[in-house]
């Protein structure tokens, strides 16, 4: 058993109005040193794998099918690592 | 000016049904090695600083009022790091 852990965001060409509020928000509140704020998602995914390579292939397929919006996201597996099965 | 990456993240005795239809769907589409999904939130921070403490200082208020929310969800300030100016 594997653990993933998958970064979502933006294409850096691509508006983000989420993070723009954000920011106002934030300002709003005195936090003036905020200047820009990027808004991603993070996944956490449990793999049934044999192998590292095969965890990471299948936490890539599930990005490249579904937990990114390949027109304007981009995805990266920033970690796999095995899990110690407790007996 | 200091770029700040954080991560939001469920707290785990928190239920996470937006991980669960995330599961089932990859389920249908066969990826059937994904056993479980558990969403967070990834945010970029821009912050205008004297000093990376002072960054991390800023990035972790961000979080304490209003990027997490503190009933159920746990935040970490992933990584902090200097900006390169272009002259």
């Amino acid at each position: 058993m594997y653990r993933a852990t998958v970064h979502v965001t933006l294409r850096p060409s691509i508006l983000d109005p989420q993070g723009k509020a954000i920011q106002s928000a934030l300002d709003s509140l005195g936090q003036t040193a905020i200047e820009s704020v990027r808004t991603g998602k993070r996944f956490v995914l449990t793999i049934n794998a044999d192998s590292e390579q095969e965890a990471r292939e299948a936490a890539t397929k599930a990005c490249e099918t579904l937990l990114a919006n390949a027109v304007m996201e981009d995805f990266e597996v920033e970690s796999v690592h095995a899990l110690e099965l407790v007996a």
